[in-house]
């Protein structure tokens, strides 16, 4: 076990919800996962119905009864940056804190399932792993499938992202590319000696906020598209004309365009501007054609609707694997800094998946 | 001495041109003057005819010869952050490296007058200072003003910032203001529910560009102003949308307006706008009618203009001693990643000066 000495311990015997907030609790903001890898490591390694392995900060854990089928059931165990909402706190039905809906409450549903289903009715591999808030390279599921495919073998996923415990059907791409405006440094007392870059960003904003965003209806599921600048830097000094001013812009699409021709819309919004490709991934069609899909959603039930956050859905089908999304987090408190999840649809997304797992 | 250890050496019988090389090569961004400091000071120490203080990174050296007038020249040591542009080198007349305009040939001009000069017609206190290139409020001369105002005293002074050898009257004042703009965080696939702070700054810099500054004439001479951008910050994550940007703002104006002026100016122009004032320091009157200023001018020669950077003539204004601005280097190039400085301009300079101070 690496850093086990660090680890904090938990008690996957504890309910669900008390569960979350003892994992939110573990800070884990993408890069700094070793502590929570150690955790969930040293909690699993503790179950004899289960072989566990070891990645970087990712664990995957698997049930080797010889079921017909092998399901996957997959979580990140990372957060985006705190806003003062740490630690985590209970108000009635909710918990508040970084982490609790995007997607520790999936997290501890899944570790839930892990310990008490020693013999369900399909194979279980459990994937538990880092950097999923942050650029495609670092992404921990990405890692995995180029060091270990096998790992991640199976006849169908379920990703448990927030979707507030609705079964939610492919996603869209994410691209980011940088603008940047040149311009001449000079001191800024002589400003008419240079040219100021970042004055020269003031169109690049003006067709941001002109910008109408497509609602494109896919395989029978409306997807609502995005393009917005993340960040923005320029500046050499106080007394200095900048030369340079980059707007980070990221664009969300529907699974109805590739990477590369979202790229293209992008640089004609951004026609006579300097447009850097930074990431990209690509998004992934509804398919709840697919039989495997059909049957989860049969199980769980609920009506399917689009997914508009990018998620790993997307690494599942370039692998051949379908796969949906299905958490109880709300996905429209994810990144906010009133971030919170019903503590009563974590008990019945557990509840559901056990009668999906029990084949009843 | 202070961190003699490490000082370079400098030795102030080679030519002026020499001399600023060897300066330009001390590296001196602002914060970062000990080395330079501490050769200064070991080479005025060695030289009978001057007293020699120091405080933080400045050095003063002065005659005492109870002359009936005492003139202070004086300059700073510090620099810009390096563009590419060290060390310097050698093409024909120019030489070229950061500091080289701004003002390291001023402060060789000053060090070689210091050695030279030892019964000068008027005593003449020499000051070399730190952190000229940042916020007022870390301004080497402002700190001696508050520490050793003593030190400072004097009927007249020459501040040797680039004025291409002509004589530079008053200053533009200088203030900084920070404009933010305020939004609401959430997921970048979900942008909908929160609200772009960057997107928000698009009228920030659509004033910006539209904005046209004024000329007025003050006392005779012509000052230009500004309003720029200097920074921009914003951005929490690559897929957040940002709650705050941050428009750092530079306004130069012309010593008609007092900084309170200046400022509600500002808020004017940004009306609607949160501005947060970050730093402020006033203009000075040309003050050219003030008899040393006048036989200053007529000593040196040359039809004196407006200046239209800040500088510590404000400063010395404040105090009561009546300064002008003089020295070899080109103010247009200050700052540039370009910056170079005549040789024959330096020598010029320096013989000027010395005719100065010998009475001739």
């Amino acid at each position: 076990m690496t850093g086990g000495a660090r680890a904090a311990t938990l008690d996957l015997t504890r309910d669900a919800g008390a569960l979350t907030a003892d994992l939110v609790d573990i800070e884990s903001v993408s890069g700094d996962e070793a502590a929570i890898g150690d955790a969930i490591e040293a909690a699993l390694r503790g179950l004899p119905h289960l072989r566990v392995d070891r990645d970087g900060d990712a664990v995957v854990a698997r049930t080797d009864l010889a079921r017909a089928e092998r399901a996957v059931v997959a979580g990140h165990t990372d957060t985006v940056p705190l806003a003062g909402n740490l630690p985590s706190h209970v108000d009635g039905d909710l918990l508040y804190g970084c982490g609790t809906t995007d997607m520790k409450s999936g997290v501890a549903v899944a570790l839930r399932l892990a310990a008490a289903m020693a013999e369900p009715v399909r194979d279980v591999t459990y994937v538990f792993y880092d950097c999923e808030e942050v650029e495609a390279a670092r992404n921990g599921l990405g890692r995995l499938s180029r060091t270990h495919p096998d790992w991640l073998a199976g006849d169908f996923a379920v990703l448990m992202e927030p979707s507030d415990a609705r079964v939610e059907g492919g996603c869209q791409g994410t691209l980011r590319v940088d603008v940047t405006t040149r311009g001449q440094r000079s001191h800024s007392a002589r400003w008419w000696r240079g040219e100021n870059a970042i004055h020269a960003a003031a169109p690049v904003l003006d067709r941001l906020r002109a910008y109408t965003p497509r609602r494109p209806v896919v395989d029978g599921l409306e997807y609502r598209e995005g393009l917005n600048a993340v960040a923005i830097t320029g500046g050499v000094a106080g007394n200095v004309i900048p030369d340079a001013c980059t707007v980070s812009v990221n664009h969300r699409f529907a699974p109805d365009r590739s990477e590369d021709e979202a790229l293209a819309h992008v640089r004609e919004v951004f026609a006579g501007f300097e447009v850097t490709l930074v990431d990209s991934a690509p998004g992934a069609r509804p398919g709840l054609d697919k039989p495997a899909a059909a049957s989860f959603v049969a199980a769980v039930g609920g009506e399917p609707r689009a997914k508009y956050g990018w998620t790993d859905v997307s690494r599942f089908s370039a692998l051949g694997v379908p796969a949906v999304n299905y958490g109880p987090g709300d996905p429209e408190l994810a990144h906010t800094p009133h971030e919170h999840v019903s503590l009563a649809k974590i008990a019945d997304c557990e509840a559901r998946m056990r009668a999906w797992l029990a084949g009843r």
